[in-house]
């Protein structure tokens, strides 16, 4: 009996696509969006072509604490570049970056931190950059779980990556982060491919080595895709409005409005840091991730906001029963 | 028995992919090329995620000739705008446009055609712009043959793009003309949808009108998706390189280095404008789709070459038997 009892269960979790949520209101929400817009027939149905999903990355796909993985990123480039910098030892920010003094870093302000961001994300061709990233994303740790950063994805979102897309969905990042930094490592982590990651991105020059083409990135901004830079990132590589949007923080509003504001229904939701014992805890005061007025908005406009501690079962993947 | 051969020929006829390319070896080049990457078990078999196939829009999958089309649609909103604007009677490049003086319009030079562009293409939403478009598509016709812009489509090459989709590629426009210009039409005529057109981009900026988000096209220039600005655009939005390329002139010429520059099995056409008959017969001279070093790159590579009046049965769709 007791047997039988399990085995029925295990069937029912077999059967739930979303196992790593917690029954209630959150789970409810988004199996109930994606039920009434791909039943065929219903006043709410959209068609496949249309449904685009989109999601932040830092902090609503991945953990962003202490700092955004990708600034841990170019503190270790730094350090892999400085012997050809001899002069980097005696000035700012390098000095501090090299020495890890994060409080001389944060003095640099931020044109400090973009002159960081400049030196290891430009000067190279995009092969050569992706080559960078990739070996780091194998190597480096986080700093306090001592985990790869890759590891640090959320099992609850990566459920839900799948579940829209076995739903028809065509589901793509819209993020701050490098775009070229993403598609060295987001294709094999979220199973997201290249041309469906949109991110800050640099401009490039086109140009022949040798008779070979390679493209460099240049140390200059072509778009900053944060806050209302996302509808315009959204725009540019997607061009039609999404239907469903996930984030986290401030920076997220604005794409989360632009989806919330076309016709016919709409997902929007939001990760709410609520778990300081798994995760991390914080909202509006934070520097890293500050969710304020995205968090009025929600609640004024009843988007979705998971509180990460109530709604999910497990947070890391390597937390799974 | 003559009725058998009817009955054999038309059965040939529906099984080959291509009907509207003659025999040879274009289509040769062509069809071994897809067989070879699509072979499990060929050395050249290329997954699926990686068959990503690119067109040149202007000259390539529709006609361009007296002038870019969408010069066309920049004439006609000038137009339509001039009752709003009374000072440009006397206004080049505006009074030239308005009267329809070519020569005059010539001698605005380069400046005044940026102009009209402008005026045209930036000040309105994304929305406002798409629905002009829409409009214009529907209404317009060409100079010299009286039809609508989008029945002067390549029949072979629509047959070539669902060809290619039938054998699992992902077809993409990579264009000089304005990403948003295409978008509004594109997907209805070619069956490329908005996510896969590359083009032309103004800078964006993203507003709440009465608290309703839209996206303000800005008079200026993000990105020219021509030339050298080609490998960018594809670089930008789709993040990997394609293995299959199709241009018509100069201006597609690094488009196709970039492609045929990839490891593996490649392919590299250009349509050659010959057929003074039932299209335009232009290459090195010609202001408009000059092509000219990328026909020397092409012979010198074994790239593909089109010769329209002796590849194509047809040209457009409504000469089709």
């Amino acid at each position: 009996m007791l047997g039988m009892l399990i085995w029925a269960n295990a069937c029912a979790a077999a059967d739930d696509p979303l196992p790593s949520w917690n029954d209630g209101t959150t789970k409810q929400q988004i199996q109930g969006f994606v039920k009434k817009i791909t039943t065929t027939g219903s006043s709410d149905f959209v068609e496949p072509a249309k449904r685009i999903a989109v999601f932040d990355n830092d902090g609503t796909l991945w953990a962003e604490q202490p700092a955004y993985f990708e600034f841990f990123f170019a503190l270790d480039q730094v350090k892999a570049m400085s012997p050809q910098h001899p002069e980097w030892k005696t000035t700012e920010p390098f000095k501090s970056a090299l020495a890890g003094d994060m409080k001389g870093l944060a003095a640099s302000g931020e044109k400090g931190i973009l002159e960081l961001v400049a030196v290891t994300h430009s000067g190279m061709t995009t092969d050569e950059f992706a080559r960078n990233v990739s070996q780091w994303v194998s190597t480096a740790r986080h700093p306090k779980t001592q985990r790869p950063f890759t590891e640090m994805v959320y099992q609850p979102m990566l459920e839900l990556l799948h579940y829209l897309r076995d739903n028809g969905f065509k589901t793509y990042i819209v993020s701050g982060g490098g775009q070229d930094f993403m598609r060295a490592w987001v294709p094999a982590v979220y199973g997201i491919p290249p041309e469906q990651i949109v991110g800050s991105q640099g401009e490039l020059k086109y140009e022949l080595r040798n008779g070979t083409p390679v493209m460099v990135k240049l140390p200059k901004v072509a778009l900053i895709d944060d806050g209302p830079g996302k509808p315009v990132g959204i725009q540019r590589v997607i061009g039609v409005k999404p239907i469903f949007a996930f984030g986290n923080s401030d920076g997220d509003q604005q794409m989360l409005e632009w989806t919330a504001s076309g016709d016919g229904a709409r997902f929007a939701g939001l990760v709410h840091h609520t778990d300081a014992a798994r995760e991390w805890a914080y909202d509006r005061q934070s520097k890293i991730g500050k969710l304020d007025k995205a968090l009025d908005e929600a609640n004024a406009k009843g988007w979705t906001v998971v509180d990460m501690k109530k709604d999910w079962k497990v947070v890391y993947p390597s937390e799974k029963p």
